[in-house]
């Protein structure tokens, strides 16, 4: 038996759900873990079931048949298949040290196949764990170079998640398309409080309590995509803005590698311009 | 239309979700929200389905013949119905204030049938929300009567929930057993943390830096009912025993409340002596 | 002995804690906790001190004295001498009953001298704790007399504190300049993040993963007061814009009740449009 | 002009803290950062204070002198020394990387003189950061020798501060009462809730909502020396063990981290058995 995880959404109708544990059951399947909503906003159903079953292709017929009527688009995984990721890194290292060592020791179902920055300074970081590294400066002469080098690298080893641990450059608007669903961002701030630059400055000018990280989807509107996590912690006034850096990367770094599993997990839907997560 | 909750458990197997969800589609009911957990300790099915549907009677027949092979027991609720709630307290006034005042704005769904205290000093709270209150001290020589009469109070109004609203006795193995799934006790400590009598005063002696409240199943086994809901608050040194009873209280109060909208939400179930919780 | 409060701040120089010290040990006083902190932004010292000491006057003598070089600023307060406090509401009860039950349970050292409403749906609430309670609907026309109103009771009561308990309307900016440092709002949402009106259903399109509520100081410029508490609770997909509001009242109340005891400790300093809280 | 960190304590009596600050005028310094606290417990006073001065030697002389007659104890460390370390370690690698990393990204005023462990895998680790490593196994037979081993380390070193992280093995009471005060252990479970092994299946099969580590001073009464710091984190009916084990790693890092800060930053005192901790 295999371990399967299928996600699934379409505009609700009654029977939906009946209809695919029908075909679950004709698949010779056994639900271990089924999570659903139906957005009152949206009008669309979701679903995340976790299953065994003996063949994932009878699965994917099975389900395909059932749903066919209701419009369903799905997807079926193999739990314990890690995704295909590449990061995309600058100089700061605490995001990317957490992601490779969370990877390693198991808990993220990944697999890290390259790391690209724009700057050297990861390099020793990378080889202590094997990971393919290159760098290139990216400025306004070579970005379109660096973005189609992404594009080749993610199309060649079939990539199916870009993490933006820390990149630091805007992604032009074709690669943020090209990525779209499939690239996360971490913003060093709890969004929608301060956007765009040197939040933590902000943060300390405007005297805040609490600071704060936020995992988001990449799209071309910038600190604007679908937000998948978010994290905050207490700061008091004694706080210069180095100290609230560092608090701040915490929240960053722990943000980013939940983000990252519930991704992996195949635990986030898009909704619109929302996330539906299943736990 | 009706709003309706089915929860349900029996031994897992293959199939039972599909059953289920055929009994609603064949009810005319439509699932708005599904959570299911087979748990592989005790091999236990667990679900919780809200739907709307025509006709709670029909919805039960039609449940009741699909699962009959499972050796399924399952309740069904109207969504909106008030669970009918009997408090027992004493002279602490924070966790019955808050339920009351949460009660009458709408946040929780019961019905507070009455008060019964071992104390007067609440019977002012009681009157500015109209409910119902009678005390009566609590010796060794009147527990019997004091407990026979909660009993009365139970079966003549057909309570569904009773809670201890920091009442401070211990009820008899009887009255535990009598009211077995249905009393909910908020322990002022942070479980397994600080067992039995002054856990505040344990708390400070022993230096501790978070704080906290347990809600549970009341159980003959003292502080050891099934854990229902649980909070912590950090504290520090310069706290008193005093100030960690003003810290602890709110806790105490949230986390109750917490604890019996879940319970009157119809999102707790038994799985021996752990909980499923279904948010 | 008295139990005081002496809070002091003045440009930073060294020899300003000895000299401070100096002060309370020729007053006769004995200090039992004290906190300072010196702000590198604005180059301000600023402390608090908590002393036992035979006179305050004798206390208010010596320091004045100590500190005449200083520039210093000043005040000397019993440690259990209550802060005369104004509530200002509207219809929603959540954040004024919390802070009354408190005040009456000790945790609040306020005295609360009255209730000004725009509507009287809060008269009974005022009446079960035996607080003057007066209403009047406030209009473009009626605005000004309101604020008179509100005006004369804070000159002939001494009121030390206006507390706007989700008032819901903005104040005059003549208003706020004479309440200036001594009138706490409650905002119904994470600072910066949601100013403005219907933060909740703002907060529910944009999907955030926490919801938020920020006690600051009021001035002119609205939802931009110098920031005293903020606290953030989980929110996920399945919750409709009524239950954000309900799962954000409870943070509106805590901490407009923390920013409150706060400030009626003596613990909330200004420090230009920052704020430095001695916890 | 050095950054120099004061900590003290004694008996508490009137005028100390001028006595003190006198001190510091005497010797040339300002004070950028005072906290004291006077334990009703204990009768004792305990002073924090990080100041500029001219030369620490002057300092020590002057406040020596002049709390002769206090019966004082105290210490003057450069804020920017950092503290001589020791890691203890096994198998797992998560407590260990996250020093490491932290250490090295500047978070951490320590210099980590070695680790020693009990077994081998965590060399390419110790490799990468740079880190002497030695690794032996502890037996009944080698226990004596490999503790020996640490005493000698120690003192030819001069270690401040021996940390145990997930070292696994209960020291001897002689070791215990060698490093008493200087060092500390992060048990996996929030303190006193699930004590000895395997706290996380013992959390599991009570089916708590939270789940949490301590960080405390080791001493021979096991797993009760004085709490540093303390992190829970929720969980649910879904997580088994072993994800319980995984979610509380996580908090068995960071708060070991914090601890390790916190003694660093000479931030902790000891008040008996409790820790006064000036954050």
């Amino acid at each position: 038996m295999l371990d399967l995880v299928l996600t699934l959404q379409c505009p609700d109708r009654p029977g939906i759900v009946h209809a695919i544990t029908g075909a679950i059951v004709e698949a010779g399947g056994n639900i271990t873990e089924l999570q659903q909503f139906s957005s009152p906003d949206s009008g669309e159903f979701f679903t995340r079931i976790q299953l065994d079953a003996p063949d994932a292709e009878r699965l994917r017929d099975a389900v395909a048949a059932a749903t066919a009527g209701f419009g369903a688009t799905f997807e079926v995984h193999g739990s314990r298949e890690p995704v295909r990721t590449l990061l995309l890194a600058s100089k700061a290292a605490h995001a990317v040290n957490d992601l490779l060592f969370r990877w390693r020791g198991g808990e993220l179902p990944i697999d890290v196949r390259g790391i690209m920055a724009n700057h050297d300074v990861l390099a020793d970081l990378a080889g202590f764990y094997d990971v393919p590294f290159t760098h290139r400066a990216v400025t306004p002469e070579t970005k379109a170079d660096f973005e189609a080098e992404v594009r080749r690298v993610v199309e060649e080893q079939d990539i199916e998640l870009v993490v933006l641990a820390r990149y630091m450059q805007i992604l032009s608007p074709e690669l943020c398309a090209f990525l779209a669903g499939r690239a996360i961002n971490i913003h060093h701030s709890f969004l929608p409080g301060f956007k765009g630059a040197n939040p933590y400055r902000q943060a300390h000018t405007r005297g805040v309590k609490l600071i704060g990280a936020t995992a988001h989807f990449v799209t071309s509107d910038l600190d604007e995509g679908p937000i998948i996590e978010q994290n905050v912690v207490r700061v008091d006034h004694t706080m210069s803005v180095a100290k609230l850096v560092r608090k701040g990367q915490n929240q960053e770094s722990q943000t980013l590698a939940e983000a990252v599993r519930l991704f992996a997990e195949h635990r986030v839907l898009a909704d619109a311009n929302r996330t539906v997560i299943f736990r």
